[in-house]
């Protein structure tokens, strides 16, 4: 049985991993979430990514906006509001809440992220194997400079309150990642990257989704040395991001909003990597570091494209594997 | 402006509280609240009475049933039930969650219980300053024993639990008010029975409504020692409860369901005592015992009515002063 290891975000990771399952029903999939995105709001701990990559393959997502729940109401977050209770720039819908009310519960109850996710997942049956990518606390917070201040200090807001209450419109000058040096990978992460026999990046935000996962310490080192073949997708097709704001994440750390330029950022994990057909001519680019590139269609239009895109991912994966065996 | 205090459980105080107001609104009002019915539920802190009161005299009460908001719907509840979250004996509505969030927040913030519901009462603006009758932690819990259980130790569940879930069928040996002992009464309890000018003891539960106020070290004296004439109004007409299952609460403490013996467990502190007119014949026996008595119409059918007996509670309380300045 194939064993394939997945670092996820939360819509684009989902998409693909409902295309993976469905080009490799038989596989053993071990998706490993982000939790920098996590945040407290209202004494409730939500974990955007987990439940995303939960909920979608779970049958239980609302389809047209790719995260929360399908049939979603608010009345929670209307009387929230009536009180005056904020944030009021991120809505939870009741549905959502319910999870979070258990996650929350649990917690601190003195489970770990970890066992709490995997309670979760005992009803909604995804068919991965889903580990968060730390039991710790790690939260991205981003640095910014209010325009109108000349003299104004920087501050640092949780980084989902710059992507949805800014719209990750005001210039960021730094990315950080709070607590992630003194995190730990969740039990199993590296076993799973070790045991790989793939290892997939889809295309998640390089920066914010990706990016702390590889930077919880031991990851990166271990998707490094893993036998398993690394392969990634590129989130960014024809100079911007497929859908989010992940060109915003990009001028943070002052990467290009290329395919190339992207497939740079993760050039000493990676064995294999894919542009969509628009952006063909940065194939010989990415092959003169060392990585093999194809140009495909990565377009996430429906299953069927989505399962071709893991598809010609895990053949890529295959040909680094027969290739190394040779 | 005529000062009032009244302590009040849930469902029976709020339905006379709309009629104290109707009858008395120029008054002063302040209301004690029961809160060791308070739970802690999917880890949040709810607070059934004093948001009885509030939602009630705040017009967002559900009419047909006296409790919870109006027109709430059950989404967070259905998806907590999906998780089998337990317990599941008692079902929180979408709206009514909201305000054990805030509240649990505010708790988790180091506010404490008067302040926040001070702060959810600037929402609600009850007409009235509701007071918890303590900041500390108390809990009414029930000693029972299994019917089926020859040999079985008792054990002792929370009041709402044998109230909601055993529907008070399960016989039980004792009520035990958790922690109230080393509980102290909330800013401003003593001061508002201290300095009122009526007392008012409203149809409510007296074993686990009014009990644990006057259970609360300092109150029960302060009720005594007040100057302020103390009346108090039958939840039992004609050998039963107006409404709930006060009797089985009676019969834990051996008390008989009847009008008269209920005025024994107050009689320490009563001035007052207002019977229904079905129980015309225990005026004699309530009023052998050194309080005022009078049968009056005490079923609480609209505001009007309700309005009408808390006019006559106040007349007999002015009756009290008259006869005290005489």
């Amino acid at each position: 049985m194939l064993r394939i290891t997945v670092l996820a975000g939360g819509v684009g990771a989902s998409r693909f991993l409902r295309g993976l399952v469905h080009a490799a029903p038989d596989a053993d999939i071990t998706v490993i979430g982000n939790t920098a995105d996590d945040i407290t709001l209202h004494g409730l701990h939500v974990s955007p990514d987990l439940d995303t990559v939960m909920y979608t393959l779970g049958g239980g997502v609302e389809e047209s906006q790719g995260w929360g729940r399908a049939g979603e109401s608010f009345a929670v977050a209307d009387e929230l509001a009536a009180y005056g209770a904020q944030p009021q720039w991120f809505t939870l819908g009741d549905r959502d809440i319910a999870t979070h009310i258990v996650r929350t519960q649990m917690l601190a109850a003195g489970y770990r992220l970890s066992a709490v996710t995997e309670a979760l997942c005992d009803r909604w049956r995804p068919g991965v194997r889903l580990l968060p990518m730390t039991d710790d606390r790690v939260e991205t917070h981003v640095v910014v400079r209010p325009e109108d201040g000349g003299d104004t200090q920087p501050s640092a807001i949780h980084f989902q309150e710059w992507w949805i209450r800014l719209h990750a419109e005001v210039p960021a000058e730094r990315i950080v990642l709070v607590g992630v040096d003194r995190s730990a990978p969740a039990p199993g992460v590296l076993e799973a990257i070790e045991n790989a026999d793939v290892v997939l990046l889809p295309p998640s935000n390089p920066v914010v989704s990706i990016g702390p996962i590889l930077a919880v310490p031991g990851v990166r080192d271990a998707v490094a040395a893993t036998t398993a073949p690394v392969v990634g997708l590129s989130p960014i097709v024809g100079g911007a991001p497929v859908r989010g704001m992940a060109d915003a994440a990009l001028r943070v750390i002052g990467v290009p909003a290329t395919a190339s330029d992207v497939a740079g950022i993760f050039a000493d994990v990676l064995d294999g990597w894919l542009v969509d057909e628009a952006d063909a001519e940065a194939v010989a680019a990415v092959e003169s570091s060392g990585v093999r590139c194809r140009a495909v269609p990565l377009l996430m239009r429906d299953v069927p494209a989505t399962a071709a895109m893991a598809s010609t991912a895990l053949e890529l994966a295959a040909e680094r594997r027969e290739g190394s065996g040779a």
